[in-house]
């Protein structure tokens, strides 16, 4: 049997019972820390929490390692976990997919996720469109996508979650000002006027922890803002309702 | 202080761990069960998980008691508890910005929701577009909000998640078969060719759960099914990547 547990977003206590549960029951837990993060604990107060060893993936060896695990699923009762809820990750689904394949059982234990705790926003959630990444830009590779899926959401009126890269092996973690740099410079190649440093976005930090960082302004003042400790995103706004413009009024630090 | 914890998908084992220790530590722990409600457990059952008694609040003196609850959190440590994520109904939203507005400190603990849940299906969950949700027709009361969505979804490419209308108070959780009866009904007057019997969508039901039910078939054959106890959900399908093909044919009952 194959349990894929999520850990949520922030320490060691965003787990649910379900998951404490079924981590005393498992014969062996396994964990990646690449995809995701969780910026408000360790490896060891996890495993405190759900008094078991961890074994961590490692990056350069996850197509072997998660082969094995899918194996050793076979015969005994597996749990891996991720940052956030499981299955959002598309490597994750993939395991799953395979797991299933080769008949393993497997059961899916979610926990809080970035995409319904903005919520703490005030934002209508059902109202977001298409969610993006905004990447760090290479000499080869600046990829123009969450300029797009602003574009289109924005045709319809949608808000745009745009998460921030991870690079966890470099310990890299895109802040919110390095994330709208990069969408002000695709807005300078493009020129289409989706956005410029006039306009009024959000900007969330440490999402799942007790005290999420809430800010709202204009690019060009939030740019020079220090929003702390990762993990950051940005939200660009679609047609605001008035009780969301309250909101932004009210749990918002206004910038 | 007000803390508000949301309690998950579907039972008492879905609440975080903080969740738990905050309800150890408030003076008084709240809760409403009108806007979603959890099919897998009793309010008995939540209690004795947190180990407090919970005051459920009457969705007729909604307006009062929650009125009451952001006084009593001025002097009070309170926890108020909802389904799934907090902050994802707007009523929750219009509480927390009540109390900000008076300058009671709002804590808010995030938990499972269908919004990240929906990963279980194995589609790619920055691919969702806006959320709607599919509401018991009344005689002068058939709203088509839901085709809009999902034909301004489609023209994007975007998947399209329909939540099911609650009437707790009478009861009724409406079942994916009555969902799609209800889209067939607005083609039907509007023509406009977004959906058919012979288009292809996802149920999911009882999301959250160990065992979710994950459907996945023409609406003709669907309509027929019993997909068992609620909640359920469906999804109509933007464009399909090769991966997503290959979930709907390993994780789903294909009908």
């Amino acid at each position: 049997m194959l349990v894929m547990a999520g850990l949520g977003l922030y320490d060691e206590l965003d787990v649910t019972l379900k998951t404490v549960e079924f981590a005393k029951k498992v014969d062996k837990i396994y964990a990646e820390f690449y995809t995701a993060i969780l910026t408000g604990t360790t490896i060891e107060k996890i495993e405190k929490t759900l008094q078991k060893e961890i074994t961590v993936l490692n990056r350069e060896k996850v197509e072997y390692e998660t082969n094995k695990l899918i194996e050793e699923a076979k015969e005994k009762d597996i749990m891996f976990l991720t940052a956030g809820d499981p299955m959002v990750a598309t490597t994750h689904v993939d395991i799953a997919v395979e797991a299933r394949k080769k008949g393993i059982e497997v059961i899916i234990l979610n926990a809080p996720s970035i995409y319904s705790a903005i919520g703490i926003t005030g934002l209508q959630l059902y109202k977001f469109g298409k969610t993006t990444s905004i990447v760090f830009p290479e000499p080869n590779y600046f990829p123009e996508t969450p300029y797009d899926v602003i574009k289109d959401n924005l045709s319809l009126g949608y808000h745009t979650l745009c998460l921030l890269d991870i690079q966890t092996d470099k310990q890299k973690f895109m802040t919110a000002n390095e994330g709208l740099s990069v969408l002000l410079e695709i807005e300078e190649k493009r020129k289409e006027k989706i956005i410029d440093e006039n306009t009024k976005v959000l900007v969330v930090a440490r999402a799942g922890s007790i005290k999420p960082g809430l800010f709202y302004g204009k690019i060009k003042d939030l740019i020079k803002h220090d929003f702390g400790t990762p993990l950051h995103c940005v939200i660009i706004l679609g047609k605001l309702h008035f009780m969301e413009t309250d909101a932004l009024k009210y749990l918002f630090e206004n910038i």
